[in-house]
């Protein structure tokens, strides 16, 4: 069934709206005839991974809202936000052939008025791996999540595996506050080479490109160890070796956690993920896969 | 048409939900029927003042949810929070008069289930004043308050200006995280000798109960001289030495502040509110009033 969405059905503009009170009178609407609402929060710069978000929304939910709005509070510097792309037009004619019901891209005014002064930040889940690179970005994730899902009253919201730490940070920060929505972690899709689809894949130099694969090349290797039951402190600095050895330029983590709460595991003995931190050429990277421990 | 609402109209008890899962279901019901839900949240211990609150609920809104919940997040320390009242039997009985549709008195981990890890604060209104005494507090306040809005997704929620920097916090948190709900300010009720409604009012001696006088009667006196254009810095002084001559046993502190946004003033030039804490043997106790300047 979702093979026969993803065929282009029309040419037609997706909508775009930009007010919270334009969203909030369709979507009203949308709720008071008993549909469904799916929301797909993006920064744009859209790729194939966020298509499969796309499509798995269309497959769950009556409505589909795709949101493009690049959050100043989740960046650490400055340089960073002004070089993330931004490719509205793009984006919006990507998304024409997947049935999207309505674009949101908010202007930066539009989400934080003059005044704005509330924070929402998710302890446990919020610390250690991506947290300590990046201090401050979990908090602007929670609170930027947190007003798209109550500016939306999604029913349904898709994120993506890859940024694993995020998505269990939004899974709980939706159960603890209580937001009446389903979060649906979707797989990460990657290139020929394992790589995973990132926007910011682009900004690597193709020599940097092609070392990237060292990523998902170790990832796998040690998944299969850890899976067979070998414990994670020589696993990871067999891993660790390899990923400096193969052309990664700065690595910042390379961790086993739990999957349901990411706390840290010395061996896969439950379900689990191998998380990845890694600088090649200037960009930085983040993978994981997950880790099933066989039975023993 | 309030007062008439006021009249016993019937002795039925008021259902009583303890679950999360429960209230969804009834709200959403009144929602599909086109109904306004006006939401009450309450401590407990429920006394004139929140009956004026169900009051102007019952004036407003189609629904009126009252909610009795202790949140031990906003207590700052343990001793406080077991000397709390509580009297669901007997606040039951004295909203029995006043039409409430349903009270929602979830226990403690149906709020704040385990793992729970998730805070919401507010940084510019939620400093100073009375954060400075009770360290935390409002970040308690700020997450049960937005947890109870989204548990009901009430379209108005009613709270009283006696405490003042949690109205205004309230009001701010709910713009900035969308939640769709207009917060409603309510006058603070007093006492014949002008001592203002608490619970904690149980807790003062006689004689702590006839000193506590002094705070309404210092502030009416600080209001009408800065109302007369006095400056802050000369009529707070005074008023201190007045409150201390008057039987405050300790005074935290006694401030002018910006009525929309509780930012310090050095006289009454916009609509302003002279807010105090003060504890008498053992109590702490606050007020506030506004201070509408003259034209001059």
């Amino acid at each position: 069934m979702a093979d026969d969405r993803n065929l282009p059905a029309t040419t037609a503009a997706v909508p775009i709206l930009r007010r919270r009170a334009d969203l909030r009178i369709w979507i009203a609407g949308w709720h008071r005839a008993g549909e469904t609402v799916g929301l797909v929060p993006t920064m744009g710069a859209l790729h194939d991974g966020h298509m499969a978000l796309v499509s798995a929304a269309r497959a769950r939910a009556d409505r589909v809202i795709v949101t493009l709005f690049v959050n100043p509070k989740q960046f650490n510097s400055a340089a960073d936000l002004a070089a993330y792309p931004r490719t509205e037009e793009a984006d919006a004619a990507l998304l024409a052939p997947y049935e999207v019901d309505l674009l949101y891209a908010p202007a930066g005014e539009e989400m934080y008025p003059p005044g704005f002064d509330t924070t929402v930040s998710v302890a446990g889940i919020g610390t250690g791996l991506c947290d300590l690179y990046r201090p401050g970005h979990f908090d602007g994730v929670a609170t930027v999540v947190t007003k798209l899902l109550t500016q939306t009253r999604a029913d349904l919201a898709f994120f993506g595996e890859k940024d694993f730490q995020q998505l269990i940070l939004v899974r709980r920060l939706a159960r603890d506050l209580d937001l009446g929505v389903e979060i649906v972690g979707c797989p990460t899709l990657r290139e020929a080479d394992g790589v995973a689809l990132s926007s910011r894949n682009s900004r690597l130099s193709p020599a940097d490109r092609r070392r990237a694969a060292i990523l998902p090349e170790t990832l796998s290797a040690a998944v299969a160890a850890l899976a067979a039951g070998e414990t994670a402190a020589n696993v990871l600095d067999e891993a660790r070796a390899r990923l400096l050895a193969g052309g990664v330029e700065r690595l910042e983590y390379l961790e086993l956690r739990r999957e349901r709460d990411l706390e840290p595991l010395a061996a896969a003995t439950e379900p689990a993920r191998l998380l990845v931190a890694a600088w090649f050429g200037g960009v930085r990277l983040i993978d994981n896969m997950p880790v099933i421990a066989a039975l023993r």
